[in-house]
């Protein structure tokens, strides 16, 4: 089947950004995409003073959440998967770095906030408290969708492998990680806009089970349409058998939840 | 301080090959490095056949283990650390793939064993099962050396990315992983000889904190010399401070032993 990665131009117009979204997601599903991926924080810039700005009651939905709705909508009237790359969420007093999954019936069929917060201070480069604003969420997120298993993360997520394989011993086919990665530490995220005070990366990629970038683009707005074929996975487990050749007499990776 | 991977050529003439490991290493050390590195099973041909007939009692030392005694005598009298690739180690009844690391004082300071064998079988492409005729190492290993603390690795005990991870958590400065690597499954190694019935790789490489490589080869014999600087680990994990920030409430590695 045919996934899309749509990375997007973000500016300050919510309204613009959902329509944009929007649009990118129906030209995916009209090219035969039946996965479509958006990158982090999509409908606002990426800053501290915009995610309480920008954020959507998720759980109250409707006019009170219209990025959440769009996507619902969207990916029901396409009858497509939506990895809907990450909106702040507000529940009770709490802000999150939210990746929402919405299944071809437009159901949330799962959501991830962001475990690892981005708390990094590079001297005269970056400097970046997610913290300041985002509370870190508390689960490790699998989501079954119409096109398989996808294990969730949010940007800096992806430094923590833990994560990665943990997905992969509970059987994941994918690992969708919408991010927003920067100039400095590096390369799915939105276009990059140099006149934005957090200069986003682009660089979305798709990356096979043997390591092999099936698929990447550079920084402006675009989308990747490649096909992804899960019969590959079982080739490689099969020819490379790590899962069953680990030492776990010696080492252990223990899913504390 | 400066270090040398030699990716050295290895032909079926054990006596040629320890005066050519030698030659390399005295080379090196006339270049200023003051750590040099061999690859995986350079006294002989990479293959189950040739394990026992080139395997040597490392306990035993002097005439029964030339390999190691001219690795213990060169590092003595270069005075540099060495991590000395692999041999085949016979000890008891078993056969080992074993890493010596010898200080500057000619004493051996650790020994690996490589605990994950090498055990593939892709159709058309490699079959090798080293468990026909080698054991696996029952231990993780860290050596602290005049150069920093060394975490050593065997080839494809690097697919285990537990290794690293534990490793690093016990204060390594330093992973070293000589390997043998093929044609088929990828890229320290010795040098490529294609009328060998295990064509090696090559493309010994020396990668730095952030990913970089500060220095790579390609298939023909030859040896890297780089400048390797400590405290860009520092400065590494105090921009991406991951160590501070794993959830060690949603995961956990543990170190079985």
């Amino acid at each position: 089947f045919k996934v899309a990665l749509c990375q997007l131009s973000v500016t300050a117009d919510k309204a613009r950004n959902i329509a944009r979204a929007r649009a990118a997601i129906e030209s995916a599903a009209a090219d035969g995409a039946k996965l479509v991926l958006l990158p982090e924080i999509w409908n606002g810039p990426y800053s501290n003073d915009s995610f309480p700005e920008y954020a959507e009651d998720i759980e109250a939905g409707g006019d009170a959440a219209p990025s959440f709705s769009m996507m619902s909508d969207v990916a029901r009237s396409l009858q497509i998967t939506l990895v809907g790359g990450s909106i702040s969420e507000r529940s009770g007093n709490s802000l999150y770095n939210t990746c929402c999954v919405f299944g071809s019936d437009g159901k949330l069929k799962g959501k991830h906030r962001k475990v690892h917060l981005f708390d990094i201070d590079i001297p005269g480069k970056i400097t970046f408290q997610e913290s300041k604003t985002l509370t870190a969420g508390q689960d490790l997120t699998i989501v079954d969708t119409d096109v398989g298993r996808i294990g969730i993360g949010i940007c800096y997520d992806i430094r923590f492998q833990e994560l990665a394989m943990l997905y992969a011993a509970r059987g994941a086919h994918l690992l969708c990680y919408p991010g927003a990665f920067n100039m400095t530490t590096g390369p799915c995220a939105p276009a990059r806009d140099t006149s934005s005070s957090y200069v986003a990366w682009g660089h979305s990629t798709l990356v096979g089970p043997f390591g092999e970038v099936i698929a990447t683009i550079e920084h402006d707005e675009a989308t990747i349409i490649a096909e992804i074929d899960y019969s590959l996975i079982e080739q490689r487990r099969q020819f490379l058998p790590l899962r069953h050749q680990r030492r776990g007499d010696l080492y252990q990776l223990v899913d504390v939840q």
